[in-house]
């Protein structure tokens, strides 16, 4: 793999380019249908850039012949062939201008004899960065895409595919990129029945029945897209696991999966059900200080990396939701991660433990919960754990202010976990473009080590929960594909801004015209405010429906207290909001004292965290010098206006953007804008009947009586709740 | 839609043309992901056939503007760019040799002045019907495709379409083609919840949750793919009914289905809940005599045919496996089935009223009771009702007599019902290519007017219980897609041989070549008699494990004895087999005579049924000169051998057909290879402890005990059951 270039290297080129003749239509042409993502590599429409892009990369010089740099070459001999509109020709020698040169100083002569400068620039590159450069190379103009490793090759190819994709000058270059997180990873709450717990696209992508007999080639799709991000480990399965998974028939299928991925960087992941030596074991226990319990896990160990060499590790959610954990043996936290954490430990494995936890008691403060548990356990933890933190410390809420173990727990690596399946924010449908949501939580300070200290500089990884399924367009709608993007991005370069993401993904996804680049970045930038303010506005949370978490359920109540929205939003005749100073909850407390101070006074507290931190009497001026009132109908009142605003901002796309994908969003958006007036008026219905204050002048009364709103039930479907609000025929379903 | 050519007419002609350019490569080039069907429209490949061609078919002159037409014009431009490589213009007039002109003597001026023969064969091509001819018009050469109504141009699009894509010469023309069969349908038994009940493709293609807001452009390609079989109806719904697709807002969504469909000739039905007018309308009653009943299903079929105008009416299940249904209110089914045929008469509507019931009581014998129930009722239907009656007398089993139902009804229209999902055949992954069993029953002679009454001249209709789903390849593999083809092809015309429609299939599917044809052909048409043999043999049945159906489950009692294996096969110490002959159940009595006493008479019954018919000592001498119990064995291991030589077979295939779908193909046989095994070593295992007979010499024994085949339970994927038996890796699971 790491020896120069070779003569079979160059035959295999030769016969790669051969064999791909361009593809006869088969299907009405340009059906968009989503399946390309943001590798769609159509023609690039600027005849200039066209130009200087087909003067400048006339050649492939991509020497070795490991399956990771013949992932590179193949992406971009297909890319270029797209986007160049002519197949570029592999050589095995620069032979004139244009020779785009690819490859590590080990696989590569041309790579290892560049000049100083870029020699330099690999050391900043690392084990995953590459370096883009244009320079002469044997007195021949040329591209450079050189790395360490493999893999930063491959990174480096979708990276210049991206500018030509972006039409960008190709003068922009030189690019030195390394990722600041060692770990980027997607987790798949896949069942092993082949649904997705809040998942909205479709079955699971993983076609247990079938492997490892049958391979879909979608997996190697799946993988090309999050290398194309810098994403390098999946976790397959739910953190809701089932220990079957760990049964020899289903490692043989996760080693097919492992197989597809690994020339793209991507490890494999398994969450492991802490129960799993007693079920699948038949051991009496599964206590981490027995020694039969530990042995079990070794020899499971031994036995994954025997069929998955690169395995990358464990992920598990323990005493939390009903699931098994070390606690049920009156053992910590840190016991049960350090049994799995030496298990894997000989193979470089890694555990990570999920501080998502519910006592089996009711807390009076939720939310304070994940922060008394696992602080005191700081230091316990073998190295190669690491403890997963939410990015704020509810629940994937539209917004919650950050997760105060963030910073809380110097002595024990960290990971940030999101949601990239908008489980509270829509689901499927509703457009809400999550990169300023974590964007606000990286960048957020916590002060743990003085002012600086951001979210983004207090973790080791960035794990997101995918919103992919076996839909065709992956992630259920055209504009979650953007989620999935800004995630990758992110995890690669938290120093990106959402604006910037957004316009990477409008061009590579619709199209780089400016009159769509524009009106769409801004829609995209507006729409996540706008979720929050039509669903929790100024800092409510958790005020949907039971179950499905579609629909508004501010009402909610019964059953275990701190999983209602009454628990959470604590509306009496008197005001709204959840006390968490120190005359409350004192949640604040768990902040480092600038930030605390911040929250904790009224006077500071962002008026986008204010019912988070406070309770406030519905009349009570805010600093804008409005009640809470009127200032809670105003974001209500904000959030449907901004829905229309969208709605019409893309109805002016049309022909500018292709009817198929057009429609699609045009449906979807109809759809949200009647249920964000749903969420409005059911929400306001409720407060009003505690506030039992006017409507102000002027502001569109809810269209139906509050009964009416707790009446409506979910339709049938458990993939797609729509809550029988649909292009406005509203009917009380579930009968 | 009815007036010659108009310059509007030309004009969206050249306005289609112009709008599509040749797609740019997208994705890796020849991606062979099933999509496409049987409408791929590769470049023709056989040199002196593409110049045939592209000499004969040089412009396309389709006059006349509705819906229908500009499908047919699209599919013509869109088939023959691919097949023959270039657009094909579209012209007004014809302007050299080549013309290939379509449309009826309404809408075009070419069509209606062409001479007295073409007339001729017009009046035998029928409302439905086409002629395709090659002539000379106005001293050129032409083809035309002529017809009586649009959708009559449409399929004659498809058909010469499907002469290119077969490399037929268009010297074999003229053809004139009719349906025999007025209603050709497929039957979804799709849930509003989106999955499919005996669905192994994915969720329902349905996608109740975002209609009517969003339209999905598979339904477009779903309705073409329709068209281009003849197919012209599709029940959406399970016929275990759910009433709520008849509530205002899910009408609303079939009817945007319905818009869909309508060019492609495609009739919308609906499954109707009889017990609707109580869960739906609130009435206390579902009485079909109570007139609140019968004015209820008026209003809701006026609000049905109000937005979907072209509504084909209802396929009604009632009073069988608790489904709701007349009897609940001491009325015949045709009451019931006259209730609805009423309310749907004004409007041109038809009643399909499955024949498929169970009896509150298990009967001494299950297969009896269709007739019983319905012979008497012979008269008493409306003559918009057609009695909808199943293949066989049991349930969709590998292998049953036809239903002596045929021709017993002499007085009642009657359809058949097949099921292109494979329930009871392996269903996703076993190859098992149907057309040869439905050509059996198709051509098998009732004898109720003497010889020549075949099952095909007692219908005047046949659905299929649909095999399709969401997943890529629509049918959850490639050579599941044949039998979505068979099944249209043979509701056309059913004098056409299974040899006939697999060759079709082959080369629409894959290739023309020869060393392609061939082998895949023999494969095929082995396929079905290599399940029977390895599940069900010599005329057993109903032997599958309960529930799933899936594996082996001879064994399987407890609960109704009538769903039970041990019900359908009378295992005893003597001997194996149902007795209804006279001295038993008498089931044969309710054939007619010559059929009736060849079933009854151990010396004609064909080998196939004996223990349909007949129970028979293990160690009795058949015909053959074999006892039953060597003749039982040798079955099973052909059906074991056949499975091997399948496998072989395909393998030789390497090469020859693309590697997408060469390995998927592959992976499903090796797990029919294992799955073949196992049912012939748990049904071997089971019968030899009853027969206590030793395996003869040379027999492979089964791989494990008795026991170990009980003990196998299902893995979790509802979806796609494998039941512990994958890729060799056999561990009892459901623990």
């Amino acid at each position: 793999m790491r020896r120069l270039a070779s003569f079979r290297s160059l035959v295999w080129c030769c016969v790669l380019v051969a064999a791909s003749p361009a593809p006869p239509p088969s299907r009405p042409p340009g059906a968009e249908d989503g399946y390309d993502l943001w590798l769609r590599y159509r023609l690039v429409g600027d005849a200039g850039r066209l130009a200087e892009y087909r003067a400048a990369l006339t050649h492939l010089v991509v020497e070795g012949d490991s399956p990771t740099l013949r992932a590179a070459h193949d992406e971009l001999a297909h890319g270029l062939r797209g986007l160049l509109g002519a197949d570029i020709p592999s050589a095995d020698h620069v032979r004139g201008d244009g020779a785009l040169i690819a490859g590590t100083p080990a696989t590569s002569r041309l790579i290892a004899a560049l000049p100083p400068p870029v020699a330099d620039e690999l050391t900043r590159a690392g084990d995953e960065g590459f370096v883009l450069r244009a320079l002469r190379v044997q007195h021949r103009q040329a591209i450079v895409i050189a790395a360490n490793r493999d893999i930063g090759v491959l990174y480096g190819a979708f990276a210049l595919l991206r500018l030509i994709q972006t039409d960008s000058p190709l003068s922009d270059l030189p690019v030195v990129s390394a990722p600041q997180l060692r770990l980027r990873l997607l987790d798949h709450w896949d069942n092993l029945d082949g649904t997705v717990e809040r998942g909205y696209a479709g079955p699971s992508l993983w076609d247990w029945a079938h492997l490892p007999d049958s391979i879909d080639p979608r997996y190697r799709d799946y993988a090309r897209a999050n290398a194309s991000l810098g994403i390098n480990g999946t976790v397959l399965t739910n953190v809701n696991a089932d220990a079957r998974v760990l049964a020899p028939d289903f490692l043989a299928k996760v080693a097919a999966l492992a197989a597809v991925f690994r020339p793209y960087g991507l490890r494999v992941y398994l969450t492991a059900r802490f129960s799993a030596p007693i079920e699948l074991g038949g051991l009496a226990t599964a206590d981490p200080f027995d020694p039969a319990v530990s042995a079990w896990w070794r020899g499971k160990v031994d036995e994954i990396y025997h069929v998955v060499p690169d395995f990358g590790g464990f992920v598990v959610k323990a005493n939390s939701e009903g699931q098994p954990g070390p606690q049920d043996y009156h053992r910590t936290h840190a016991d049960g991660a350090n049994l799995l954490a030496d298990a894997l430990r000989p193979y470089g494995g890694m555990v990570m433990w999920r501080a998502f936890v519910y006592a089996n008691q009711v807390p009076t403060d939720r939310v304070r919960q994940a922060y008394d548990e696992f602080v005191p356990l700081d230091s316990r933890f073998r190295d190669n754990v690491l403890v997963q933190v939410k990015n704020g410390p509810l629940d994937f809420q539209p917004r919650e202010p950050f997760h105060p173990l963030f910073g809380a727990m110097p002595r024990t690596p960290l990971m940030m976990e999101v949601q990239i399946t908008k489980e509270y924010l829509g689901q499927d449908t509703h457009l809400a473009f999550l990169a300023p949501m974590w964007e606000e939580v990286l960048r957020a300070d916590t002060y743990s080590h003085g002012a600086g200290s951001t979210v983004a500089r207090q973790i080791r990884g960035l794990a997101g929960v995918a919103n992919i399924g076996s839909d065709r367009d992956w992630c259920g709608s055209d504009f979650n594909q953007a989620n999935w993007y800004a995630f990758g991005r992110l995890a690669w370069d938290d120093s990106l801004s959402s604006a910037a993401i957004a316009d990477e993904w409008i061009r590579m996804t619709f199209s780089n015209d400016r009159h769509v680049v524009d009106p769409v970045k801004a829609l995209m930038l507006a729409s996540r405010e706008a979720v929050v303010n039509y669903m929790t506005p100024l800092g409510l949370a958790h005020q949907m429906a039971r179950g499905h978490h579609y629909g508004p359920g501010p009402w909610v109540s019964g059953g275990r207290a701190d999983q209602t929205s009454v628990y959470f939003n604590r509306a009496d005749s008197a005001g709204l909001g959840f006390d968490r100073t120190a005359s409350g909850s004192n949640g604040v407390g768990q902040y480092f004292p600038p930030v605390r101070n911040r929250f904790a006074s009224r006077d500071s507290v962002p008026e986008t965290l204010l019912l988070w931190f406070h309770h406030v009497r519905w009349n009570e001026r805010l600093r804008s010098g409005s009640t809470l009132w009127e200032e809670l109908l105003r974001h209500y009142e904000a959030g449907v206006d901004t829905v229309r605003w969208m709605e019409r901002t893309w109805d002016g796309l049309e022909g500018l953007v292709d009817a198929e994908r057009f429609r699609r969003v045009q449906g979807f958006l109809r759809i949200q804008d009647v249920e964000a007036r749903w969420w409005r008026d059911a929400s306001v219905a409720y407060w009003e009947s505690f506030s039992h204050l006017p409507l102000p002048p002027g502001y569109e009364a809810p269209a139906h009586p509050l009964d009416w709103y707790r009446l409506l039930r979910c339709p049938p479907d458990p993939r797609k709740p729509r809550c029988a609000v649909l292009g406005g025929a509203r009917v009380p379903a579930d009968k």
